[in-house]
């Protein structure tokens, strides 16, 4: 094991997967003293980790023994299993931390699979791109056995400041990632639908970009009202009804035909709001909208 | 015309259309010290205003011939012109501040008809909900006259202090106002979509918002790259390319659908991605997209 300034023990770590993002993870460990290994089904990306005292290893079984965290990011979970189940006699006592993305019943599915071959495991979401890994306030979530995550805590927070345990079970990182990659989404597209909207009266996106930044700060605080209505299931409005929203969607419908751009974020907001009305809920506030993506009981 | 302490002339300002954020209007406008009449189509809504000293006129010739600032907040476009043509020939040296809700078209059309009567014309969007007016991060957009703008700042700022003037084409506000909106309701129908997620295992709303709300931070950001992108037209991925965003936007479809969740957003997503892919984009950033909504010229 390595050792830090202050005598402490670093945990030997393994890095599966050199992906941009696999790279960032293995520089950070590296870069924080922890004895860290490498290994890539296509050899010949570890060069410039080599030079900051990385180890590649040759073979899987190399790649597995080296380890007592071995780390897992690569395209999907089904690249986790073509690598790891050649190896499954060799996983009792390590700990894999799967990084990949997926769905939440791939990940669950892939801790009973370690269970069963005596490994430990967390699966982590990591809510950045690779350039932040390490950072302060880089956000990984965990999900798995909260004793092994307070164990290996410390070596976690390496790759990200704002490395959270969400819940015991493994399934719940990937159901966070993909919501809050939805909500980036739904306000990218959004974005670039007001930016082509202003664009053809010769707005630049740039120009537009400081309302849309600081508007953005009064949507989160309005999230926070709605999310205190929802969990109450109490839908006051206090700042805007539905039925005075049922207007302005339709000014946006229009503003986007006028203009030849596509409609189609608008016009499905315009049915949400119309759909909710029709429910007998035009006096209530927006986040009676939660409803409409309820699943039934 | 009314003083303050300092002395200071205040321009008499009348508020037609008492629904909550006429009746917020005048209120500031009071506060501030401006002599200040009100009218309402129906009568009745002015008893609270009355009590801190604004009158209320009997007939809109009344309304109209006691202010130099005419703030004009209604229903829609149609109302503004049922109240004000009949008393068109009283218009003559007015200035119609008009905060009606409404499209870019329709603002353009009653700026030129307010011209034909000798009236000076600004159009305002105010972004933000009636508890909001007099606030200092009020923002409130115009549209019109620069000089005129110029003239009744001071009053205008009464009312919101993030006061701006966009242009001197009155149809901008209205412009601006719904694209903004637009980037509320995206934000806010992804919000929903992954509050119903995390719903389905049992994790609270307000659990989720502070994931949700630094989350948001972040996407900010991102917004401004793309923005910057956007403008120079090239939509280099220093963070993530499109190829590598269709397998979690494939994962979110998938949570969607065996949770009972409506898959409608992330399908747009999916669909936007897998568009952009097959025009030779798969490796440029999100900000692509927003050649789709740019109509064809």
């Amino acid at each position: 094991m390595g050792t830090d300034e202050t005598g402490m023990e670093r945990t030997p770590v393994t890095v599966m997967g050199l992906g941009l993002m696999g790279r960032a993870l293995a520089g950070a460990f590296a870069a924080a003293g922890h004895p860290t290994t490498v290994w890539n089904r296509t050899p010949g990306k570890a060069a410039p980790l080599i030079a900051s005292g990385v180890r590649e290893a040759g073979t899987v079984e190399d790649a597995v023994g080296a380890g007592s965290l071995l780390i897992v990011c690569v395209r999907d979970y089904d690249a986790v299993q073509e690598i790891l189940a050649p190896v499954s006699g060799a996983l009792s006592g390590k700990v894999l931390v799967n990084l990949t993305s997926g769905a939440s019943d791939e990940a669950r599915a892939l801790a009973g699979w370690a269970a069963e071959h005596g490994a430990g495991y967390l699966d982590g979401a990591i809510m950045m791109t690779p350039p932040g890994i390490g950072a302060p306030d880089t956000a990984i979530l965990y999900g798995g056995s909260p004793e092994l995550f307070a164990e290996h805590e410390q070596t976690l927070r390496v790759l990200g400041g704002a490395t959270t345990h969400l819940s015991s079970d493994a399934g719940i990182p990937s159901l966070y990632d993909v919501a809050l990659l939805g909500i980036m989404w739904g306000t990218f597209n959004s974005f670039m639908h007001s930016v082509a909207l202003v664009g053809t009266e010769n707005i630049a996106a740039t120009d537009f970009l400081p309302f849309a930044t600081d508007w953005l700060g009064g949507v989160a605080s309005f999230m926070a009202t709605y999310a205190q209505q929802i969990d109450k299931g109490e839908y006051v409005a206090g700042d805007a009804t539905l039925e005075t929203q049922v207007p302005p969607v339709g000014h946006l419908v229009h503003e986007s035909r006028i203009r030849g751009i596509d409609a189609a974020i608008p016009e499905y907001t315009k049915a949400l709001i119309e759909e909710a009305i029709a429910r007998g809920h035009a006096l209530d506030s927006y986040a009676r909208i939660v409803e409409h993506f309820r699943p039934a009981v």
